[in-house]
């Protein structure tokens, strides 16, 4: 079983009641919420951080891992094109770090959260045998305009903005370039942001788990096939199976429909065409004639 | 060093960024999210479960864990007096977890939440050595009305709904009233509602720590002291520390103005007062006459 069949088989026993205000709900980056007579959407996501699943008190810094659980958040709300307000912060501590360990971890989220003017209204704090962290991030969007996954349709071009495979040469490699990649990944707050007003982008997502799932999971959200038939800008050094499949990039996948004028960078991050989106076939993703398989970071597949 | 001392700490470094809509942050059962020009505000909480500290697997039944995890969200809207619109659950699973202990443990969510019309918005999935869950619950309130922590005024009487200590009871008896209470316990949503539309209370909170320590908090936070005179309502079997002290009890304590009229029921549930509030003294809360200490359940303090 992977997160998708879960995941697919939850929303369908999950009833949306009328009057929750809810006009996005499970299975996108965010979910959104509308607010009684306001112009504006609320995105809301969460995110877990799990020692030794999602960073290694080897690898990690207390600092390091702070930015992470904030950066995970503030991506998604990136992916919908949202405009970052405030998180809470629900932290398990495990035993010993409740002191400078803590300090730290809060220096490194605080860090973040305050380049992105993101107020950290509340949290819950427990005891665990592993750190183990939950972060909600909430945005704002204006009323009805978040970017989602499922607008994709046959025609449009597909961009990713930045290059793959950093993140994941990071882990295995000493190359201080790409541990920074891995350890700090910088959301694209301003980059979604300018998706949504400027670009008008048809769909988006963000790069968490490798562009072979996230693309599929994309294409699935739209009703739609991919193919890539442009080369996959890569991070240098990094394997093609790092390009492919590798997670935690962090950058943002987005298709426009066709005529629309998508420049080459945006402050300083290049945003390259990979392919298009065609009308649903067999093959859900194609990579230069071949199917690609969703062989991302899938934390069930893994399990099972 | 306790939880309030850790919260207080960290309070002071937290920026409120002006454009958050944040109105209330760090330190209340929930954060106060004022949305562009609509007429209600937005309540958000979040709460951890992990498992060996806040639930046993040999005591607790999936479904109860489910339920608990949805229940503590729902009991910090209550105590602000709001409305539940929708939640976020995200769920690390301990190996073996995926097929059917991950189904009774969703149906247990779902069915307090379709009690409360609480719509599932999304979540997160992940693994981890333990079972650890955080859940985040939105709910409503007309703006500017959210009953908070910090509004009781000198000659305001206190009171609490329901009896004490029948949760900390269950954990040690085969009671089954008990037992019942402490695995499936009921967040006063309705009562909340009361409490702001019909009473007025000046202030709220719910008991999820224990009278001593949560009385504590209430009157810290609105800068006056406590007195309780009056016997505290006693769930049948329960010792007097389990009355003081015991937590997870999920009772609304409240005070109102005087000349308040409050109701002796509320639903069927007893609403009784307990003591009065009075300016602040040294002794924070006193209990006939003598200091009661707030040693009800602190993360912190039991690990320090």
């Amino acid at each position: 079983m992977t997160e998708i069949d879960i995941i697919e088989r939850l929303r369908q026993k999950l009833p949306v009641f009328p009057r929750s205000g809810i006009v996005l709900g499970v299975g996108d980056d965010c979910a959104v919420f509308r607010p009684k007579s306001s112009p504006e959407d609320l995105l809301v996501t969460t995110d877990l951080l799990v020692e030794g699943i999602h960073f290694l008190p080897s690898t990690h810094l207390p600092e390091d891992v702070g930015h992470k659980a904030v950066a995970r958040g503030l991506s998604d709300i990136a992916a919908m094109g949202g405009d970052p307000r405030f998180c809470l912060l629900s932290v398990a501590l495990a035993p010993g770090m409740e002191g400078a360990w803590m300090g730290r971890f809060y220096r490194g989220a605080l860090r973040l959260a305050g380049i992105h003017k993101l107020t950290i209204a509340g949290g819950d704090l427990a005891h665990a045998a592993r750190f183990t962290c939950d972060v909600v991030v909430c945005g704002a969007v204006p009323r009805g305009e978040a970017l989602t996954r499922s607008g994709a349709r046959p025609g449009d071009s597909i961009y990713i903005s930045g290059a793959l495979g950093g993140s994941a040469l990071g882990l295995e490699s000493r190359s201080s370039a790409a541990r920074n990649r891995h350890l700090r990944p910088e959301p694209r707050v301003a980059l979604g942001r300018f998706l949504r007003r400027q670009v008008h982008a048809s769909a988006a997502m963000d790069l968490s788990d490798g562009i072979s799932l996230d693309l599929h999971r994309l294409s699935v959200a739209s009703g739609v096939s991919a193919v890539i038939d442009h080369p996959l800008p890569s991070f240098p050094g990094a394997s093609v199976e790092q390009v492919l499949h590798g997670g935690e990039d962090y950058e943002l996948l987005f298709t426009v429909a066709p005529g629309t004028r998508v420049p080459r960078h945006y402050d300083g991050i290049p945003l390259t065409r990979i392919g298009s989106m065609i009308e649903r076939r067999r093959m859900r993703v194609a990579f230069f004639g071949r199917e690609l398989e969703p062989l991302g970071y899938d934390h069930f597949r893994l399990a099972t």
